[in-house]
């Protein structure tokens, strides 16, 4: 492998797991404020940062699951929940919350690009790939806030966050639809719902309610 | 295909599609009421119109599941996303949820005969084959109502839902324990299990509480 | 098959039932106290009781379900819902419920042990071995308060539960890791979850709450 494609890879896996990081911390965070107990706080912290991927593998029949190929993640998040336990104290929550706020929208762009490109190479037809990218970029949030109690914040608040996802997987299948390579129409994905989500997050962009 | 043939496929295109935008329909009003977003309605829309067929065919095992071989039914759902978002105004609630009862009640019918006779085919023993019916029939319901944070309607109303459609997989195997053909036992189990829950409708039937 | 082996396979199969009725009765008293009608009490206990072996069953990819196997169990659930509606009045619940503590003890180290062997029979490496018998223990619960729009009692009530799951899955790949024959492992697994579950209802014992 030439250094530019190592260097490249390295890039990818560790904004991977930075983004694994910002979903599983936004759960922590969350299973906290609802009081849970350590275990509660581990148990919804691994549900946020894997429970996209793995509906995503489960919707396309794909085996093993991908923290099964990539144990480490797992590991990961044990030891982030273990370092979390022991240094985060509540005047940190606020920090974080913001803090975690860029690398979550990362995650969201790069999650997206996973699902959608892994459902085209499946051969899924272009409505099933989009409904893949956007799942797999959502669906650990809302299965975080499903077991907390709440309706799923994505789809309450008001705050572009699926539909930038939604924009990403577009731009993906509209790249694919020219033959562009598929290198350059994940990068367009994840790079358009990331900097979609930057956007809605700095510019303080709001969703309109359904007011029928 | 002779004429009549052809005719029949039709008349049951149609009531799938009807019966799919009533679901799809109760989603909409349900997250309308709890205030989501637009996102957050059509996410509802399509759980609620697809959870049920999803976890037939999740359980069975059937790939690719039925809203990728049938991708007219999530683009139809989407166009009745846009068009509510238009048409639906606030007065239009209260009558759209008296007249999706019944569309809904064929839904009930058409989903449990295509979930218990999809098992049958399968060679699924009688009681799980009793099982998918219900499940197709009344999941995508329970979904619903479990992402916008209620207790599911069909579990505590005491109104006869699942129960109709229980009844309606109990007549299917009755018919296909006497050698019956599926075409009849599947219209058996449709019809009954349909009418069931129209009289439950009309007379105001109701479950008894479980009083302990 | 010598009597010894029968008669271990006899008491095996009684404890499973035992401690599945255990699982059951949990859901049917939680189900009652919601006030759900009788269909909702039903449908909460087969979730209750099939829940987690179920989505064990679903991750490691393994068709056909334990309950399309062991059709007696579905039955069996059936038929103690039709009891408890018979004869369980107000004032057994509390009896009831102290009285499964135990059963539901056993539960969680059998259904522990039967998560965690699946695994390792599959090659799962041991990471993803210990998640599936948690899983499968615990999940059963964690749907039950999910439909009954509670957050899950596991993961709020600081008792230990989930971790005596977790302790049992550890013994039984230190065991199987210095090649200890799988029965012995599955023994100790279920032993020690079961007999800390055991210690942490006698004993009272409480998760330390995550106070950041």
């Amino acid at each position: 492998m030439d250094p530019l494609h190592w260097w490249g890879n390295v890039a990818l896996t560790m904004l991977e797991a930075l983004a694994t990081a910002a979903f599983a911390l936004s759960g922590i965070i969350e299973a906290t404020r609802k009081r849970l107990d350590v275990v509660g706080v581990g148990v919804v912290a691994f549900l946020t940062a894997f429970g996209g991927g793995t509906l995503r593998d489960l919707l396309l029949d794909q085996r093993p699951f991908f923290w099964v190929r990539e144990q480490y993640a797992l590991a990961g998040v044990f030891l982030l929940c273990l370092i979390a336990q022991a240094f985060m104290r509540q005047r940190h929550v606020a920090i974080t919350e913001r803090m975690i706020e860029w690398p979550d929208a990362i995650g969201l762009g790069l999650f997206c690009a996973s699902g959608v490109h892994q459902a085209h190479l499946l051969g899924m037809p272009p409505l099933v790939s989009i409904i893949m990218g956007v799942v797999t970029a959502v669906f650990g949030g809302v299965l975080r806030d499903m077991v907390c109690n709440e309706i799923p914040a994505t789809l309450r608040n008001h705050r572009p966050y699926a539909i930038c996802a939604l924009a990403g997987a577009l731009a993906y299948l509209a790249l694919t639809a020219v033959n562009a390579p598929a290198w350059l129409a994940m990068v367009a994905c994840a790079g358009l719902a990331t900097s979609l989500r930057a956007l809605a997050i700095l510019r303080n962009w709001s969703l309109p309610i359904w007011r029928p």
